[in-house]
């Protein structure tokens, strides 16, 4: 009853709505963990915003808060909360304290523990609607409960709670979704099963932030000036930034788990992040096509390495963990407290832009922004002290999506005054009026067209009002959760016995957490003094590569990834002496999936190599054609060729594809190339030969008891593979012994027992043929990890 | 007599020299010119600089001065001069005296008119070293004349005054040495008939300005510092600036034939270059080795375009040609006092690093300086406001050679303090303590480590001490002169009726000269207002492209810069569009000189363009193997495909060189070429088929009357030319057909003709292959010059 008259009151308040407006319908809002500390902070004021927005919108609305707590307790709880609602600047204070009161009366405590707690909400829902002979619109449900009750809630909602037909859900889910691929993906399947993927609006409430917001509509509205300068030609660098001053304390059992990659960088700085990298749709407002822009965008980035982040924790870290963890004086944290990561981008548009990505607590400033720097193309014939100060292209040129806090203390929109005047939706966005002598980013505020919200909005009240008006590209879709997490839990994995660099907190930090760009990798400036953090357990970088031998050749071994970049620089090493003495480099290389590391390594970290002199070969080949992705050829260029300068002549790829068809002998592939090897490699001696191992003790296609390849005159030949596809072509081993340098790669706890054996036999080609590898007066090395040499 | 005296005298003087020593022989230096400005102001000061620092050498010196006047007036002019030599500060004033005195006795002025004077002077230089009993060590003859009379003068000196066996000759050459490629040949020629290439000691006094002459030495030195980061991944740019506040007031008759890039550029600063950008030598101290390297960088240059240079003339410089070169009134100069030249390097260490050369009179301040400026390559944490000054890595970092004047008004070698403290010879460089308040390139002084010479000496000092060294890569050699020129020269054509902008002189130039970097041109900043100098005659912008019909078909026409750039941006729309719909382009291009201007701009300008996605096929082929240098693919791949990113296997050369032999009809290469374009090509209808047009009509490689590819089943066939190499491979013109669009470009007066005559003829394919070009379905667009469209 008194529903009933809040109602009709509500009709009579503020601009009326028309009673075809009123026909939208109801609309219920049930906030799960109504009593708790982001209801309290946030969320309440959110809905009370929504409602004093949409009263007028010919929806009626009643709002359920709901928690475990009984109902007497419970009621006088949220209560608290209700009365302490605040009415917004921008509001008539008389309009606010009517609808505050109609807010109240519209509201109404649950306790929501039991199945049978649900089916009584949904019956009480049900015949209020029935009472009031209102049409029901839709159903939110927002989860403000920690993820363990999730699966729990979302099986009764799904159960008792969803509306009748032609009526929508929408379950709004909070933080954390997962803490890496495989949890996210668990929790997300289970989810799956209550609800529809457009039923669902998982927050991430930097998508709130005014500024963040405004990145995608930004760009849509100024594409006249940023269509020729968004790319890599005049982009120097983004910077993405999320600096705390505030450290962990008191949060110590929620953060260990996580740290600040898993806090911050890979949902709210990701998401910025494709804001600006994703390619703008034909229309920004269109959800789908923002969300599937943005999943592209996922699919573009490179992966991460773990020389792609520097990491910190602050110094009282190590004790809050003791103290509020009970763990023992000698227990050491791994979790980073600050993090600095390089991104980069394949897309053509970005491609060698570096994207700073950074966070930290315990920091200088509390501050957040996304500065876009572009490259000074210009060059100023007057000197700098005798010209104008006004509208000197040589000045940086930037575009800052300030989110909030630091030196402006509010979000803004800054853009550097000699690139352009932005195009800004006036109703919401103003030219601000600051301090003209306050610096940003190294310039006076004055050299910046500054703007700023109209009204200042908090990120959850500009969420809540997506919710209700169904905008998912402010929310993640599944998809787009299980993106991020695969891009960064191989960060994640790679990361976690890495050392930490320990920094004192707040401005003593000083240089400590500066960091430098080096050939696509990452480090803090300052080498020394710094105390590192090292975990107690040993760490790759921790040994040295070892130098011994191994079938009386020189053994190199170490950890995997120190192995391929000495085998890397290794090879750059031997490509350049030989240029300079012969002026080529013949390199055949060996399919399979060892080699892939090193090809991306030598494409992504060497720079100087003389690509130009250098012949690619190929030691063995599958018959596919060279475009299928079982190719070895494709692997190679996919992940060297295409990133490199070798000119076109230079690149031999087998021709296991003749005349349509596949390795057929009459075609007479193996001929063909042995002539080309005999026309170009002077005495059919390669300059290097990388080979791999397999577990049977094959090397190249050369499989044991091989009819041929092991022995004869032949030197390019068909041969058959145990697995598939079965047909290879091959250099034979005669023709490999010839090389100049033979370098043989050996990864994995799966070629230990092959090792192992190898280390123990003599020459036996026909039974493993990686034994007959033995150059007649050139150099062999082995390149074999620890976990292949020592299990 | 007294000349004995002297002599005897020198030997006991100053730190005596040994017998042994004295036993190096005599020097005689004949100065031409010896009463001329250079003589006066630099020379003379220079050769008694020398006779100060090489008294004790073991030589013996004689200084002949020389000129047309008589002996009386000759020798009184000249003593005036040499009375007023100074002392250098480091120098006691004592031995300067008694130094200066012998010097005024070892001068002589000769009158050296007529081919006898120059045998009297022979002989008596003969007879005084018979006299003295003293061996010949070597002559040096320094051309302080005016450039038409070297060729004179060198005849009397090859035929009169050659030194005999087992002594040098070193004839020095002051500038210009030619104003372009053919005449600096032509006097280059001619020098080379009376002089050995080691005998000529071109100048370039830049290279003796001590900034200068330091940069290969600090290279050397600093190897340690700067192997990692002189490089494409660590520079972001380099500025080589001269800037001048004077004008050509009273210069205007030299200065009117040169310009400010004959004048500057083609010189000074070009050499500057050169020491930046060349390989270093493993020994900096050979002058082979350094000469060497120095001419491999010019070969590294990217050749200069139009739009690769601004240009201005200040605003006074009119009325100064008009008074000082009595033109009438409406008399138009077209020479520029200002200009800022973009260059890039195609060598890897260098590839895309701007290199900036400016130089101009009339600006706002005298300064010279060559400044290679770091990229940032680091993130600092703490806000700039909160921390330390000292050492940031973000702050910029540079090294400076700073050439003299501005506001340091001294030759100093700058180096940021976050960069290195460099190692500088302890000798020659002192630690310079500065204003540390000056502001130098954004950045207070005492940001920089600053060095300055112990002694300041003037680039002529300099240079003389080379010459008696006979340090060669001081100079200008005749290889050295022409790579300049060859590398100037295309750009001074081009430009030749370019609009200048005109400043007004000072700093009231204010922006007016600064010019940015865009796709790899330049173009002033400030668009607007500004009065451009154009010249009167019609200049190829002011057309406009014409649009019209040729053969039915749309006709595009303009002067061919224009043209190619219109045809590419054309191709990169069909394109963009064609993977958009479809997913792949399929582009067919012909071979022959037309399309390497094309392929050039499409690689160098058209960032965007969907090369991933492209599949690259020939139109026609010469029967070579595709890596000679006639191979139409090898002219695409140079121009094009080594600068793009075509995966491989999008790449599809024409199969003329099959099992070691060309287009053997057995080999099937026709064949195979079809059923790849059978494979690959929708319906084998190609989405853009770029054709060329022959004097005799001919398109792709079908000629007039051929038995094949004019019409038929056959889609891809052989052919013959009437011009070397006589087989072809060609696509047939009824495939052509099949294209979606088809664009004939043709280029130059000397297709005049047959443009004219295809204008007129109907479809006769026999008579015309081109005029058989008729797309079935496709669009056919004619791109034709103004030369070949109006002869």
């Amino acid at each position: 009853k008194m529903l009933r008259r809040v109602l009709c009151t509500v009709l009579f308040v503020g601009a009326l709505p028309s009673l075809a407006e009123v026909s939208q319908g109801h609309i219920s809002v049930v906030l799960l963990g109504a009593t708790g500390d982001l209801a309290k902070k946030y969320l309440w004021q959110g809905l009370f915003q929504l409602y004093m927005d949409q009263v007028s919108s010919g929806h009626s609305f009643t709002f359920h808060g709901a928690a475990l707590t009984a109902l007497e307790p419970g009621q006088r709880l949220m209560f608290d909360v209700l009365k302490k609602l605040a009415c917004p600047p921008d509001e008539s204070p008389n309009r606010c304290a009517v609808l505050k009161d109609q807010f109240l009366k519209l509201s109404q405590y649950h306790q929501l523990k039991t199945a049978e707690n649900y089916t009584v909400l949904n019956r009480e829902i049900e015949t209020l609607l029935r009472q009031e002979g209102l049409k029901e619109a839709g159903r939110i449900f927002y989860f403000s409960v920690p993820p363990f009750a999730y699966t729990e809630i979302a099986r009764h909602i799904n159960s008792s709670c969803r509306p009748p037909p032609g009526a929508w859900l929408r379950v709004v889910l909070e933080k954390p979704f997962g803490h890496d691929l495989e949890s996210a993906q668990q929790l997300a399947a289970e989810l799956t099963s209550f609800f529809r993927e457009e039923e669902m609006y998982r927050v991430d409430h930097y998508l709130g932030k005014q500024a963040v917001a405004h990145i995608l509509p930004f760009r849509d509205q100024n594409r006249q000036f940023l269509d020729p300068i968004w790319n890599r030609h005049h982009v120097e660098r983004v910077e993405i930034v999320l600096k705390e001053t505030v450290d962990a304390k008191g949060r110590v059992s929620f953060y260990e788990q996580y740290g600040v990659i898993r806090d911050v960088l890979q949902n709210h700085l990701t998401e910025a992040l494709m804001f600006l990298t994703m390619e703008l749709p034909a229309n920004v407002s269109r959800a789908e096509e923002v969300l599937q822009c943005k999943l592209q965008a996922f699919q573009s980035l490179r992966g991460l390495e773990k020389t792609s982040a520097v990491l910190g924790q602050y110094q009282a870290y190590a004790s809050q963990v003791q103290e509020e963890l009970q763990k023992a004086q000698d227990y050491i944290s791994t979790t980073p407290t600050f993090a600095g990561v390089l991104i980069h981008s394949d897309n053509l548009r970005w491609e060698g832009v570096p994207f700073l990505l950074t966070s930290g607590k315990a920091l200088d400033e509390r501050v957040g922004y996304v500065r876009v720097l572009f490259k000074n193309r210009a060059y100023c014939t007057q000197s700098e002290t005798l010209r104008d100060a006004g509208h000197s292209q040589c000045k940086a040129k930037q575009i800052v999506f300030y989110i909030g806090h630091g030196a402006l203390n509010t979000p803004a929109v800054l853009v550097s005054r000699n690139l352009f005047r932005p195009v800004m939706p006036e109703g919401s966005w103003r030219e601000a009026v600051g301090q003209p002598d306050l610096h940003i980013f190294g310039q006076p505020l004055s050299d910046y067209y500054v703007y700023s919200p109209v009204k200042e909005r908090d990120a959850y009240s500009v969420l809540i009002s997506n919710i209700y008006h169904g905008r998912k590209d402010f929310f993640i879709t599944t998809e787009n959760l299980l993106a991020s997490w695969g891009f960064w839990t191989p960060l994640l994995d790679s990361i976690s016995d890495q050392p930490l660099r320990l920094y004192p907190g707040g401005v003593e930090n000083q240089h400590l957490l500066d960091f430098e760009m080096v050939s696509g990798e990452v480090a803090f400036t300052l080498a020394e003094p710094v105390e590192l953090l090292n975990p107690s357990r040993l760490t790759p970088s921790d040994y040295k590569t070892i130098q011994s031998k191994f079938r009386q050749s020189p053994l190199v071994s170490a950890w995997s990834e120190d192995l391929i970049s000495q085998l890397a620089s290794d090879i750059e090493k031997a490509a350049s002496r030989t240029v300079a003495r012969s002026g080529q480099f013949h390199l055949a290389l060996s399919g399979g999936s060892s080699p892939v590391v090193l090809f991306q390594r030598l494409a992504r970290h060497h720079y100087a190599f003389p690509w130009k002199q250098t012949h690619i070969w190929l030691v063995d080949e599958r018959c596919v054609p060279l475009t299928d992705t079982e190719s070895n050829f494709f692997s190679l260029h996919k992940h060297l060729l295409q990133s490199v300068r070798v000119p076109y002549f230079n690149i031999h790829p087998m021709p296991v594809h003749l005349n349509q068809r596949l390795c057929v002998e009459e075609d007479r592939g193996t001929e063909l190339y042995a002539k080309e090897i005999m026309a170009l490699v002077p005495n059919a001696s390669f300059d290097l030969v990388l080979l791999g191992l397999g577990t049977d003790g094959h090397t190249a296609s050369l499989f044991p008891h091989s009819e041929n390849g092991l022995e004869g005159a032949q030197t390019v030949v068909l041969t058959e593979s145990p697995v598939k596809p079965h047909q290879r072509m091959s250099l034979s081993l005669p023709l490999i012994n010839k090389a100049r340098q033979v370098f043989v790669l050996v990864l994995g706890r799966g070629k230990h027992d092959i090792t192992t054996l190898l280390s123990r036999v003599g020459h036996e080609p026909r039974k493993w043929p990686a034994s007959g590898v033995s150059p007649s007066s050139g150099r062999l090395v082995w390149y074999v990890d620890y976990e292949a040499l020592l299990g």
